[in-house]
């Protein structure tokens, strides 16, 4: 089987962004924003998108279940309040409840949560609950700068963030460490910013010591962990300095990358660097990066691809970074693919 | 020949900082700043920590000569005014000219620029004059950064900089994209925080075009270029999607990286992905990493022995690695050496 870690829902109607858009603008306009009752959205418009956009590449490429949130770029937890964040994140996980619903063997659902910037993330909590609980969503989304590009909220070894730390510890859901839309003009959202963002969490990880107090919590760093894997003698001698362990021992079996990295000797060298326990397979699908490799003729997104390629790989390890890792990483899908249809 | 293009005075005396951070305190109390005056370091003060340390390493290793700046976490254009970011910078700047008269067989100088954040590097000209027609310096870092890790200044595309690019043509030097220390504590200044400002800077020229208003401009992207190598596929397929260009086009005869990348397997990578015309060599001599990598019972920041050990290299390209490419992108050091004592 394989799994596919890390997708958002990027193929929704127009008429979702168009009701976002004037939630914001009635806000900002200091005016009641429209609410859920405001926005219907049948079935066969769900499946218009999903099916034509992103299962069609799922089944073109051999993927068989992706864990799938809501879009990343538009949590837009900068963007308003505690009240209208909650609205919009129940919202936006609801789409994702549906889908799942209707496509109970292509996907399984993970939750965004309802961060605003400033806010301890203890307004998470119920919200982060629900999507466990009611929707049977197995793991979430954890923006590590809700300020959209500005960097300026605790690290993530911050008490601050404690509290979501302990339900997700509690529920046995993994995090996904992912910014959203960037709203600082010098860097743009899926290229500089989501890096830097990855780069950022990544190193407030290396750089103090939060998984002895949570031994069990699990964080995935997405899009290839960032720039880690390439400056890995820079991290680690950094990490020497400051009196940290080896980068590995660190990462331990709480720390994950996975595999949004767009070319073949990346992966390559992903592989070369991180321990494939470490790794899950993950394609962005349908993302962040749209359009042929004109090398190769395929997608840049088509990661199965280059992690079938991927010559020191054995089938053992293709195993653990295709579904094993997933299964560990995600204690809840092993409960969910169990009970799907065969 | 070995040049190696990036290396900052690291080995000054404790005087030195403690003047600084007086500079800073008085600044910040609103009392008159001490000046270059009450600054007083004799030259075996400087041939101390540059004997011990930096040159030591330099000669050890086999490199013949240093591009040699300021110490680039110390320029602080975050920290003070126009006025006294000039003082500091002056005394920076004269720092390496002095050290570049005590060694001329080994250092060659480049210069820091009196940035201050928010304020247009319109005044940086003038120092960036005086450095190259009066201390011979063959190049600058420019700091795309002042804010000191909040990335709050125009992309570097926008015309906002471009009299100091136009200066920089006009003179024939080249510019490192240099970010200075980190106030932002959700960045690590040598870690987190400088990757991010090469990744965000690379980023920004990546997105739009500066070069056919600058042909003959020269940036370099210090620490391996960032994140971009490494997410070479992600990058270009943002170009494309944008309407740009091939990453190898837009960088050119115009971007380069350096090789401050400090393990085997990214040095690796660095020549599988970017042209062997685009990188300088580089170690950053003696700075972010220090230490032994245990593996190998080397420093992490001995670039040379990875670029030395890279098997795609052949002896030509080395040569371009080592020392050709950095007479293309510094055309002031070809009269430097030429006129050196044997």
């Amino acid at each position: 089987m394989i799994i596919d870690a890390h997708a958002h829902y990027t193929s929704e109607p127009k008429s979702v962004p168009d009701f976002r858009a004037k939630q914001i603008k009635a806000f900002n306009d200091g005016v009641p924003w429209p609410t859920r009752k405001d926005l219907t959205i049948s079935d066969d418009e769900i499946r218009a998108g999903i099916d034509s956009i992103q299962l069609k590449y799922q089944h073109e490429r051999g993927i068989d279940r992706t864990i799938f949130s809501p879009r990343a770029s538009a949590m837009g937890h900068h963007l308003t309040d505690e009240k209208l964040s909650l609205e919009w994140t129940q919202i936006s996980n609801e789409f994702v409840h549906r889908i799942v619903g209707l496509y109970p063997n292509d996907f399984i659902g993970a939750a965004q949560l309802p961060q605003v910037v400033g806010v301890r993330p203890d307004n998470c909590i119920r919200e982060l609950e629900r999507c466990v609980n009611e929707y049977g969503f197995v793991g979430c989304n954890l923006n590590p700068d809700p300020s959209g590009g500005f960097f300026n909220s605790p690290p993530l070894t911050d008490p601050w963030w404690y509290p979501i730390f302990e339900k997700m510890c509690e529920l046995d859901v993994p995090g996904m460490i992912h910014v959203s839309g960037c709203c600082n003009p010098s860097q743009y959202t899926t290229s500089s910013y989501y890096i830097n963002g990855d780069t950022t969490a990544f190193v407030q990880l290396i750089m103090a010591d939060l998984f002895s107090k949570f031994p069990t919590l699990k964080l995935i760093m997405p899009h290839g962990g960032g720039a880690i894997p390439y400056h890995w003698g820079r991290f680690r001698g950094i990490a020497f300095m400051n009196g940290r362990p080896e980068l590995t021992e660190i990462m331990g079996n709480n720390i994950f990358v996975d595999t949004c990295v767009y070319h073949q000797p990346g992966i390559d060298f992903l592989m070369d660097i991180v321990p494939v326990d470490n790794i899950l397979f993950a394609s962005e699908l349908w993302g962040a990066v749209k359009g042929l490799n004109p090398d190769t003729g395929r997608e840049f997104d088509d990661t199965k691809h280059y992690v079938e390629n991927s010559p020191k790989l054995t089938a053992a390890d293709r195993a653990k970074i295709f579904e094993g890792n997933a299964r560990k990483v995600f204690p809840r899908i092993n409960k969910v693919l169990a009970t799907a249809k065969a």
